[in-house]
């Protein structure tokens, strides 16, 4: 049976674990206050193109949204974010849970449009009620996004000039952003990223680590107080340097850029081979996700030797499927999948 | 100077004025545990056709809806409710600050369609993610809606056949409940909504009471501990006998169901005076809210004699205008008005 | 049967009342944008002796203190209040729902001690593990507190002053101002409370206002989005001028201190008057409110004439029962009480 | 440089290492829904005497706490905690944050007392304001407590007699659970917390394991919907076998039980080093936390060769500070420690 159900079905890439076996019984003190952790910041920052910033480890996806977000709005305010957002969607209402509303804005492939959130605040601002109204503090995107996808330099370009102007953050969801950094026709680098969004974070759990996300901000007063509100998540890991040790490995020399082409060179060929057969492509994904328009027949043959994920309901005569590759796939396995589809 | 902005302009009735005067000095113990408050809840009980239930009155609408729906909800479910809802558009996140997200579903004229409803509760069941979804816990309409629009006797049993199908409540905010069931062609009475819906409150600010929203619950199982939250969400008024005197009166020999008649004729003829101009329906309205657009140079020009709202932001040549009339409203006015435009 | 169980058992003041009427059939717009509210907050300025400041009418008590207190920390800060305090007793836990902790300290007859809070911050900080802690972000008074004692001017100050060290905030909830401001040998003027609180609120329900909380802040930047946030509460009431109009009255010629005057004469004869016949104090209160403990079989045969409130559980063989005054109680109803005890 | 600061200095046990790295390449489906889950549950079970039952695997403390509090109360409930819980004072306010208060009752060195939790019960219901207060709705203990003491199992009976007599659900934080079960006079068993306790959690963060928590819970239905309560909490791990795997290697053969006595042993000879040596115990811990007053000059004398955390502020002499064993500890340490003191 082989498996594209997602990127985080194995444990750590063999590099991250032997580093944890290395250092596990090393004593250090608690909570992200140790050496390990302190040299994973340095070498974000420096891959970040960033002399000076913030860098806080966090153990999960759910948690790191729900956390930024609860730390960078004001009590009245909401996070815009396209209708298919993670947070949106499959977060089970943890942006609301502390209090806040998703404003929803149309989702073109996964993303937002600069244009339309320029819109959005510009009538928000003009309406005679807005004093009634959830005002929108701030901009989420993914990238790349739910359905795979990635903003051009000049899309997020775009839309960071849309919150400067409107002074308000743009915070990205990174949490496969190894694979869409490595993406073969992305003109967007991490400096980028770090450039134009006012905070985001870099995904470990899909892409390489055990698990770990690694909040960036190169404006760290827009975040006061953020290790207590990590605590009061519940997000602040007691041992702190499993999150430091995996980071560092993955920056220490490239591994995280590495995982990623490795991901992306295998998934454009499953595509490749998908539209080779005549099958429709649901989106033009260029990253580790390809979401592809399957007969039910087809997918009920394969699933005997593959698993992969059915998005959204069945439908009558085809659905919607996705494969994903990631750092563990083999080229093997994509070979045999191949060859059965 | 004119004023069609809204029907909470003016104070009370003068019927409910006087009754607050001739009571004044009366002392009685707080928290709506007096007798006015008893019998006035009698009243809407029989009024509603209901031999047992809840009644609670609230202060506002806001408020009401915010407490009801968080005592209805589970920590895992959010509110379905039409992207006009109040609730998702003017009450500053009232709903999310409690914790809960609102669902939105397309709105038709304000209305939910009861097959969108089962649809989109369907979809969730099937969905394998859906334990990482927020779950659909109750749904919520407006009736009048905030378009003024009415649902049907019909397409309000077809929401409470889905609600009832899903095993979830139903819940109608009726801030103009009063306008609505004294429409001219509309065949849901008080009966019909306290049967259908499993809570909804009966709106007193809009129609006549200086403020207050009663609160009507045919099963009061599904409102557990509902005082002790109503004290939590500071709605608990001190002097909770104001809100009885207020029922008591509205609901002792009809002036409720008065008030509503008065306003309606009232506004009916102020739209036959538009269409009769020329003027096109933003919204074919049959209560007291009248919704048309109007050029632009038209709406500069009555502004100099009457104030009236702005529906969103102003369009570049029209834009789309909304006169109430309410209880207050005098046959004089209105005919001032037409003359006008 | 006499009444003395609390402050708000009738209606308004006749001459708040009487203005009511009179404004009744006006029209203006909503939501405190009316001119009744922006004379009433002058009038308010000019009795606390502010030439600048801001003042918002919200409907109640617990809706005033849960939506200041919001306003008015952090996500990672708590109150700091007396055990005693109303709002770690009897809000039903309004403060926690919107998120934030009560931070308890002794309470001294209903005070906090200037020492005791500054002691608190200082120990804090000082502790290496208070990153994992709810920080003391502002502090809650009452004054009169729940005990009906009053802070002297010099504690007031001392309280100011630790605040203003630690650079947080001092609230003060003047649900019954009106009646610590008139007290005999207080020390303590409006104009210090304006000068020596950052946030306090006038109250009105307990002291002639149907209803109303009059929030005052010196210092507007503390409270940014008030109004959304007031929205957000559930506690911005539609039709605002109610409380402009009311509140106009209680300090257009100084009803409001007259007020406080009368209920303290009848309260103080009262005191005496039990004290006289030799029953125990169970706190010396110089206001409305008068704690006595008397004996189970005196509280059952007054019972059959006064109403009145036992001050927690009941006791074995004697209990503590509190008495008030206000604004409506009179002469000769004190006269009857004092010839049963 | 020795470390005795806390038990969650190194990373895991050995043989959870061996294990994680024995599985790291094998693929499994995500959230927990993998066969080592299962198997660890099933192991769970067995040993605490259960035929049936819920267990659920989160990642840390604070986060298991305040999912466990959040989803077995109400909206107007509150738990009960002594005052020096971790709930209370060390987890940043992540209860409130949920919208519940903590109801504070007296620390006798850490633990409850029935007496008084059934007292607190039952003088709220006997008051006549209870409505406006926050219902006690759960207990929450900690077992051993943050001063390392434990309940007997007298003393653990009798909490369980007044919950179920109140009707509420007695839960018990383990983080250090194995610490507790290993102490050498203990009469409580794993069996006993599982009879006795509605939900508690198996710590494995300081017991072994990488970090996790096992949240054991013999009545299901008091925890519905908890899949989705976790990941709203930010609290589900994507690969969930890592929860598996680590206490299916705890629970297989006994280790989590050596592992306890490992640390205990090591714990008391220290304590009883510190005894011979005439130092002051703060707290007679019979667990793995040993609390001593030292003289400054002792601690700073010591600082130079040995860490370990000082509890509370320091003191004008002397001080509390706190030494911590593990299932990492070695005889040599503690020898060279003893050497020092």
């Amino acid at each position: 049976m082989l498996h594209f159900d997602t990127d985080y079905m194995e444990g750590a890439h063999p590099e991250v674990m032997r580093r944890l076996v290395e250092t596990n019984m090393e004593q250090t003190p608690g909570y992200g206050t140790d050496a390990y952790t302190a040299h994973a910041r340095e070498l974000i920052l420096r891959a970040c193109g960033l002399t000076d910033g913030m860098v806080h480890f966090l153990v999960g996806g759910t948690q790191t949204n729900a956390t930024v977000i609860d730390a960078l709005l004001s009590h009245h305010e909401g996070v815009l974010a396209a209708e298919s957002a993670h947070i949106n969607v499959h977060e089970a209402g943890a942006v609301e849970a502390t209090g806040h509303k998703v404003l929803v804005l149309p989702s073109h492939e996964g993303k937002l449009s600069a244009g339309e959130v320029e819109d959005y605040i510009s009538r928000f601002y003009r309406d005679e009620t807005c004093g009634h109204m959830v005002a929108p503090g701030m901009v989420y995107i993914s990238h790349p996004t739910e359905y795979g996808t990635l903003y051009t330099l000049d899309e997020l370009e775009g839309l960071a000039r849309v919150c400067a102007g409107a002074g308000i953050p743009l915070y990205l969801d990174g949490a496969r952003l190894g694979y869409g950094l490595a993406a073969g026709d992305t003109d967007v680098t991490l400096e980028d990223v770090a450039r134009l969004c006012d905070v985001f974070y870099i995904g470990g759990t899909k892409v390489g680590a055990l698990f770990g996300e690694a909040v960036v901000c190169s404006r760290p007063s827009l975040l006061p107080h953020f290790f207590t509100l990590v605590k009061q998540h519940g997000a602040l890991l007691a041992k702190g340097r499993l999150l430091g040790v995996q980071f560092e490995t993955l920056f220490a020399d490239g591994l995280y850029f590495r995982i990623g082409s490795h991901a992306i060179r295998l998934a454009l060929k499953l595509k490749q081979a998908f539209v080779a057969k005549g099958y429709r492509l649901y989106i033009d994904s260029p990253t580790n996700q390809q979401f592809v328009c399957l007969p039910n027949e087809v997918i009920d043959r394969l699933s005997a030797h593959v698993s992969f994920e059915l998005w959204g309901a069945r439908g009558e005569k085809e659905s919607v499927v996705r494969f994903v590759t990631g750092w563990a796939t083999r080229d093997e396995d994509v070979d045999r999948l191949m060859a059965w589809i």
